[in-house]
């Protein structure tokens, strides 16, 4: 079963957008086990789209097209996908879909705005195809047989991302999945690492990614993200939901013993929303006071929803005067681990929070008190004591205070944990 | 001249990585004047990358080649170039450059690593053709001639960004506009603009965009940057960099009379940058009270080298007792404007700073204090007294928080202009 993801828009060629759909698609069939081996973008050219299609089509079971669903006239997608259709790729006429036309219009109306005419082009559909039911936008997805006996299949998606992915998600992969005669259950789990890089998760886990190479079930995939970490997806396929959950269960209890120590969260649950949750648990409340990271810490810890249970505020003090005057620390160098403390008891002191957080270092691009670019001393202070470290992180000043951010907010997680 | 741009590598079809070098190369290709029709993703398999590279080169007259020039077994791009090359593709041999393998063993021993033998592989590089003279890393860039006469060719630039880049900008577009021909010089100059929507721009600009359109040179492009606004981009060509310049200032000042009203910067200046600059130049320091923002505003302040000159600090003052507290701001509702001037010149004061900003309202998931969802309150306070404004912002949780600190910083902005 090989499927080909198609993605039109002379705007993706000239990099006006970066073509995050296809690569959210490939990680879609990837977790669904289905084959992708090409990725195209092709400009909103008929020509072009044409030849494109007929190849994609020709060498694949399944082609995913992308984008061209519009109302406007470039948007000639429908018309090219109906002449790949019919018997030896003779072509099918167009037809208008009433149901499609119909709830067109209403989407206007519920707007209390007038529908442009051009817009009805959208429900023209090709004879032998079928509209997507997920219709979140104006623009239908369409499946359309091709193929004598109809044995292969072009979908065709919108490109705005939220209405590509319902489709893809709702229709697109249980079809693929279908037509690939898979009927079990498919899942995909999520462990979020921290403080390792990707080669050296890949070199812990070598003998069990050799394993499961060779069983072929679960896989595991690395995807790297960034500042959030890096992501170990487990995913599993078994006859029924309860099996391939035991399954995920299985695999996760097999890794958590070699790479449990840099595990923080799961799934969706990132950094800042594990603090909040770990904080609101023990009934804590947090403040944070930051010299390079500058909003930062607080900026994630705001960022997630019920944050106000545990989240007090902070204080950015980027110039010395302002951490000698509003939280108290004594004047005189201010990139050290006695000064990141001062911050975190002052600044948990001056919100009336149970713990303080505080960053103090050098993000460059000078080097400041003698020390080097990348220096950071990270502090919590708590009615326990306070606990302070010294890191260098590499990069440049954006990655510094990005890295120093998300360091100390897993240096707050393992106590938390530690004090469970 | 056509060129196309083909990218290698399995983890690029498998979403792991988003393939954001394609997209570069796109708006560098377009800014040059060159024409780029299709752009394809190809998995680390010989057979396919073949035939991937065969059909590109056929149909066009250039292919950009990126990823697949590492020293593991699984690149094996150099190879399959060099089976494309010589009379009529039947393919040449392979020859150890003594000048690329003496760097890349100076490379590791500078580092005082031991250099792996297979890393010799990425000195061997087709009979007939060249390495790219930029070398950032170990991978060479190759410039292959394919075709009897040499007439077309194939690049290779390795898949890391910073390496691809610096290749493609000193050798690879300087050897495309040489084949195509073009001798004069192309530059870019980019007006960046915030509180426009592209449909809005493009309809304010509609009839200069036709005339452009017919003239051909120069050219304008509109880039959607998120929270970092939109982008137009004017590229113009001219047969010296004097008379570039002045094209493209001829052409800023017909915009501007139309767009200036939304234009705050311009190339790599954002709008923190200039805000930074504009209090810079009149000796005025700043200090921000965030509520929804949560850090965001201090954070890009903060993000600018050399924001010390201007920046004091802030307070998140996430709870409404931080609020009344730390801040002066008086008991009772604090999504207003009142709240938020009293934020302004609390923080201002408590900082020593001559400008107060802040933030309060309704990121959501819920309404508070009976406002919707997406009521942002703004202030500014100096000693000129103080300005406040309230918004209606669209998007979720993130959205609104993002969308809230750039539109502060633009009000700022704004103001400092008028009191010049």
């Amino acid at each position: 079963m090989q499927v080909e993801v198609v993605a039109i828009g002379t705007e993706l060629l000239l990099g006006q957008i970066v073509d995050t759909n296809s690569s959210w698609i490939g990680q879609e069939l990837a977790a669904a086990g289905l084959n992708s081996h090409y990725q195209t973008k092709v400009g909103d050219n008929p020509d072009r789209i044409r030849a494109v299609l007929r190849q994609a089509i020709e060498r694949s079971d399944a082609v995913i097209c992308c984008g061209g669903l519009g109302p406007t006239q470039d948007d000639i997608t429908r018309e090219l996908i109906a002449e790949l259709m019919g018997p030896d790729m003779s072509g099918v006429e167009m037809e208008m879909d009433e149901t499609i036309a119909a709830r067109i219009r209403d989407m206007f109306e519920s707007r209390g705005r007038v529908m442009p005419e051009n817009n009805l082009r959208q429900a023209m559909i090709p004879v032998g195809g079928s509209a997507i039911p997920q219709q979140p936008g104006t623009a239908p997805g369409l499946v359309c047989p091709v193929g004598t006996s109809g044995e292969k299949v072009i979908f065709a998606v919108p490109g705005v991302p939220y209405e590509m992915k319902e489709m893809v998600i709702g229709t697109v992969i249980p079809h693929l999945r279908e037509m690939a005669g898979d009927t079990g259950v498919i899942k995909s789990r999520v462990l979020r690492t921290w403080g390792q890089s990707e080669s050296g998760l890949s070199e812990m886990l070598a003998e069990r990614i050799e394993q499961l190479d060779a069983a072929g079930n679960p896989t595991l995939a690395f995807l790297a993200s960034g500042v959030e970490g890096l992501k170990v997806r487990i995913t599993a396929k078994a006859e029924d939901e309860a099996a391939v959950e035991a399954m995920l269960d299985t695999e996760q209890a097999v890794l958590e013993p070699i790479i449990g120590h840099v595990i923080f969260g799961q799934d969706d649950e990132n950094m800042e929303a594990v603090v909040i949750r770990l904080l609101t648990e023990r009934g804590l409340t947090v403040a944070v006071a930051e010299s390079l990271t500058g909003g930062y810490v607080a900026g994630r810890l705001c960022a997630v929803p019920g944050a106000s249970k545990a989240f007090q505020g902070g204080v950015v003090a980027y110039q010395n005067e302002v951490k000698y005057k509003l939280l108290g620390v004594p004047e005189g160098p201010v990139i050290s681990e006695p000064a990141a403390v001062a911050m975190a008891e002052g600044v948990a002191q001056a919100m009336g929070a149970d713990i303080g957080l505080a960053t103090t270092g050098v993000a460059g691009p000078d080097e400041s008190e003698g020390k080097p670019v990348g220096t950071v001393c990270l502090a919590v202070s708590s009615a326990d004591g306070a606990v302070a470290t010294t890191v260098r992180l590499p990069g440049d000043r954006e990655r510094i205070r990005q890295f120093s951010a998300i360091t100390l907010l897993d240096l707050l997680r393992r106590l938390l944990l530690e004090t469970a």
